[in-house]
């Protein structure tokens, strides 16, 4: 299948799924749903750009005259109303592209993790009958079950970001900064091929710090005992990978190397059970019972994974209460952790494939605690 | 000033900002607006943050609770509302959040381009009469002028794009495809200091693609006779360059070197009219008849600048109708271009600051059109 037969096969399905949703249009913004759907890519400004989707028609898209060029030499046919640099004439431009669509009242599917209030209020001002309702469903439904084509570039966003940590670990010393080790490790994300619009920046974290679960780069310098955590990913193609390892510099506690040892089997029960019928939270679950069993239970702050894909986080999320079920083509992290707030944490994540037969890795890094320096 | 105080100095300037506006509260969700009034860095994810701001009372954040270590070591005070991991449980904690804020009913400011339908559904289900309004310009008042430490990071954020440039410029020849150039000059970006979160990627556009402004690279291979528009930035200490110019491949055509040359003329007016008390109108103006008188009006397809600073695009925007006034600190880009649809474009892009006596150019790269191999 090529590029544009992918997309039009895309926009059948989402016929299907608007249909059996009884969703008579979907209007996206751009981010990755949009270019899942479009293959277009656009930034998201503050020149807002629209696009619906109803069944079996053709998408109409609402965006600056100075994105027009994006649609030329598309392989399916999209009505396209262009609008000028003036904020107070977008309304009457979304406005002519509602009426072609026939979408003055009734009830649209949007996503609203991604639509923002400037676009609302523009469709809201454009078509005042007009009712919105979450459309994550319909979309995420398509975008969750991966490709042979997007699985190739997950495998090869995760073997990029593995080959970036490998040439990275040799520098890593006691006395650098949290910041120095993360800008080394964005050079050789790129230098092993990652597209420059990365999942996130890396996350390196080192004693205290590495307590909080989301920290950013600090001046901190790494030193003796520390824990380190190193929460990275590559980029290939649009599609994300996404790792954690935690590693000791020098010798560490006691405790530290205990709560290492337990998130290591954490991580290998919650990457056991992924198969084709079994539940969201059944991998949240056998992880987080590994913890809770070794007392660390209430240092595991956050759920055990997430969906990933063209996005760092998506659907389907491993947490307590998500009766989803896991289908083949689905991907996903186990990334359980234990932070003890002002001392240490520990986390080890790698990326999932549902497979016919159970799952699979994407990320094969050494998992034991590594002594560096 | 030491960084706490200049948080603390502008949160004393919102209270003022919101009681001229009569506006009693202002909520903001993760994004530059929200790190510039607290210091605090969080991602835009699907677990939302919410900061409510109120005159001369301690903010109220709403957070996940994995986000909580974040408040550590605050040297200002802030009363937090973490929440667990199921969503369900979410509108209930802003809720608290909003009655802590003794803010259930009246209206509140948001930024319209920066709160998405998540946090609005969210706010209006735990206050359904609570009512939103833009505040968009109260915050736009306070980071437009920049003080001199935003200055400085500024001024570092121009020098390592062009420094990074400099470094990429003697591998471009003929053969190279736009996005190897662009990955060579992401990573010189890097190497000269660039953090990794870059206002954008850089945009490396060839031949008939540099007829489109915002052109993302693609796989075309740079040849003979082709003009080349770069367009890239650094980030530094979370500040942000914008950059462009344009090169000729070997020997370009007469009306290649001609738009070149009125592009370069166009910069320059629009460079130097800015000054306190200027409109926004005027520096569009400037750039813009220069193109007109010379024939290319209708091929300069967008405005001719915009703010800069924390966000790539940002107030205030140099564009035909806008009469704000110019301040001093305030800092801004002038991009003129021409686009020949098909065949080659040029853009030449300056970050400019407006100074008491009138204005000055961050950038000092070459303009002319410089022939590469």
């Amino acid at each position: 299948m090529n590029p544009s037969e992918a997309i039009l096969n895309r926009q059948a399905k989402l016929s299907a799924a608007l249909r059996q949703a009884n969703l008579p249009a979907l209007v996206l913004n751009p981010g990755p749903s949009l270019t899942y759907l479009t293959g277009l890519h656009f930034h998201l400004s503050e020149r807002p750009v629209l696009v619906i989707f109803q069944p079996d028609q053709a998408p109409v898209i609402i965006l600056p005259q100075l994105e027009k060029a994006k649609l030329d030499g598309l392989s399916y046919s999209m009505q396209a109303f262009p609008y000028g640099e003036d904020p107070a004439t977008w309304q009457s431009v979304v406005r002519q592209g509602l009426q072609q669509a026939e979408l003055l009242s009734g009830s649209v599917g949007i996503e609203p993790r991604q639509l923002r209030v400037l676009e609302l209020r523009l469709l809201e001002g454009a078509a005042p009958e007009l009712q919105f309702a979450s459309g994550d469903t319909v979309v995420a439904g398509l975008r969750m079950s991966k490709d042979s084509a997007e699985l190739t570039a997950m495998r090869r966003a995760a073997e990029i970001a593995q080959n970036a940590l490998k040439a990275t670990l040799p520098m890593i010393k006691a006395g650098l900064t949290e910041r120095t080790i993360a800008a080394e490790l964005t050079l050789q994300l790129l230098r092993a091929g990652s597209a420059g619009e990365m999942p996130f920046s890396p996350i390196v974290s080192t004693g205290p710090n590495s307590a909080n679960p989301h920290a950013f780069p600090s001046e901190r310098k790494l030193a003796e005992g520390d824990l380190l955590v190193i929460d990275w990913g590559a980029a290939y193609d649009g599609y994300f990978s996404d790792i954690t390892r935690t590693f000791a510099i020098g010798k560490v506690g006691e405790e530290e190397q205990r709560i290492h040892q337990i998130v290591q089997q954490a991580n290998a029960a919650g990457r056991a059970v992924g198969k084709p019928g079994a539940a969201c939270e059944a991998v949240d679950q056998a992880a987080r019972s590994v913890i809770e069993a070794a007392g660390y239970g209430v240092y595991f702050t956050h759920r055990t994974g997430h969906g990933l894909g063209m996005e760092g986080h998506e659907d389907p999320y491993m947490r307590s209460g998500n009766r989803q079920l896991l289908q083949v083509g689905m991907t996903y992290t186990v990334e359980p952790g234990i932070y003890l707030t002002g001392r240490n944490g520990v986390r080890i994540e790698d990326d999932m494939v549902i497979t016919p037969e159970g799952c699979e890795s994407l990320t094969d890094l050494p998992r034991e605690l590594i002594y560096l320096s």
